[in-house]
């Protein structure tokens, strides 16, 4: 088996991304709204602002609070959809009670809009047409380039149907030419097809739900998923019970989860590159 | 096996949605655009006339020519869109070279895009919200319901990916909870996944391509193929060689055929409907 070492990649990608910002005119700039003061919230938005830096993007974080009002949240988001300064805008999910996440995260411009959630992007990903891919997706599509993993023709099982990953990987996979299956919670018999797969990518956020027995010999395993239990992180797939069965695997910690920011602010340059045209 | 009547279901509808509009205030208002004068164009502009009448919609038809300009096209569209008599709008394909299909089909209101074409009805598809489905898909998704066809954690493989037929029905079945595969043409060892398929859906425009050796005892397939040679039709599935083995199937001529138009006037009611509130 040949693990699949997201740290380094994120290390690679960050010195390549900060080459390539070093060439462009201005930074680009990522706006990222934030409602209310939810640790989770703070502790990602902290961490887009380290790498931000790292990569040479200027990271503005607005919050707003929960005595705020959602009229004030979406003339901000029209103001920054204005502004040419601004490349790309975020909102932090989730919102609290109260806010329409999809009203509000739809309010952000197509063109500005780096995670990939707004309904034209989503139309534009499977229509196969130029768009922002929400990031943990585009990271996963991101760690097959980089270890070379063919992909055209080749029977990919998704577990897990998000809008946030294995959704936007339908699409990203048939872009590619894979032939793509999505099981979720509703599946029968969900191991005779997932030892179908030759790539399988996991994202059902159910601890080492994966076994070997599941999976034919050779596969490729993508684990998506980030379990905490007592403090430790756990991904989908027992990684020890799988891991002389298959060809590529992905570890968690510092698998896939190293992909999702970075892959943001490889989004903010593109934001950045189609602005300026 | 079950034969699937898409003429009987076809009739029926076209009572049943008959009804439904003679309970409106109004008869719903579908206007085609059509660009030039290809044949198979008219028929088909025809076709939904006279489905049209039958069902109580008033079907306008406005044909422009190769010597008018895009935008005089788009100008038009912009003035259906805000003309609150018209519930839909649909622009007849294939256009006539040098005419953008897809600026021309995305200048359609979102709202009275009962042809599903704009990116705005793809990613509300996608994202599982209320969505116009293109046709067809619609279509295929009807016949299961009047079958009593279970779709839920049922494994449903997909042979095409167009954006008429194979993409939207990924959305349609995964919002049934269905397992979904998509196959294609670069898709290896196609039979082994179609002998996995509890119900197959064809649609790749080649003659009796499916054979009894692809599938399993029991599935259900439904035929999309419209193959012409010779003057007469033939579908994607060899139906004489599959019939013993399959638990329902859709003849070609007389099954989904039958239902793309009938589904364009469901649609029509729907954006009538849906404008009222």
């Amino acid at each position: 088996m040949k693990l699949i070492d997201g740290k380094k990649i994120q290390t690679e990608m960050i010195e390549e991304l900060n080459h390539k910002v070093s060439d462009l005119m201005f930074a680009p700039k990522l706006v990222i709204i934030q409602v209310g003061d939810f640790g989770p919230s703070n502790k990602y938005v902290a961490q887009k602002k380290t790498v931000g830096e790292k990569v040479g993007i200027d990271v503005e974080h607005i919050r707003f609070y929960e005595d705020n009002t959602e009229e004030e949240i979406l003339n901000k988001i029209d103001e920054l959809n204005e502004d040419p300064k601004v490349n790309g805008i975020m909102v932090q999910l989730p919102l609290p009670k109260g806010f329409d996440e999809d009203k509000i995260t739809n309010r952000v411009s197509s063109k500005k809009d780096v995670d990939g959630l707004t309904t034209e992007n989503i139309g534009l990903l499977f229509d196969g047409k130029n768009a922002f891919t929400p990031c943990t997706a585009l990271g996963v599509m991101e760690l097959f380039k980089r270890y070379n993993i063919d992909l055209k023709g080749k029977h990919a099982v998704i577990l897990g149907r998000s809008k946030l990953v294995g959704k936007p990987l339908i699409a990203c996979l048939l872009n590619e030419n894979a032939t793509v299956t999505v099981c979720h919670s509703k599946t029968e018999n969900l191991s005779s097809i997932t030892k179908k797969a030759d790539i399988l990518i996991v994202a059902i956020g159910k601890k080492h739900f994966v076994t070997k027995d599941m999976i034919k010999k050779g596969t490729v395993i993508i684990d998506v998923g980030i379990n905490v239990e007592d403090g430790k992180i756990y991904g989908d797939v027992n990684f020890d019970d799988v891991k002389e069965k298959a060809s590529f695997l992905t570890p968690v910690p510092n698998g896939v989860g190293r992909m999702t920011v970075i892959s943001l602010m490889n989004n903010v340059i593109k934001a950045y590159q189609e602005q300026s045209k």
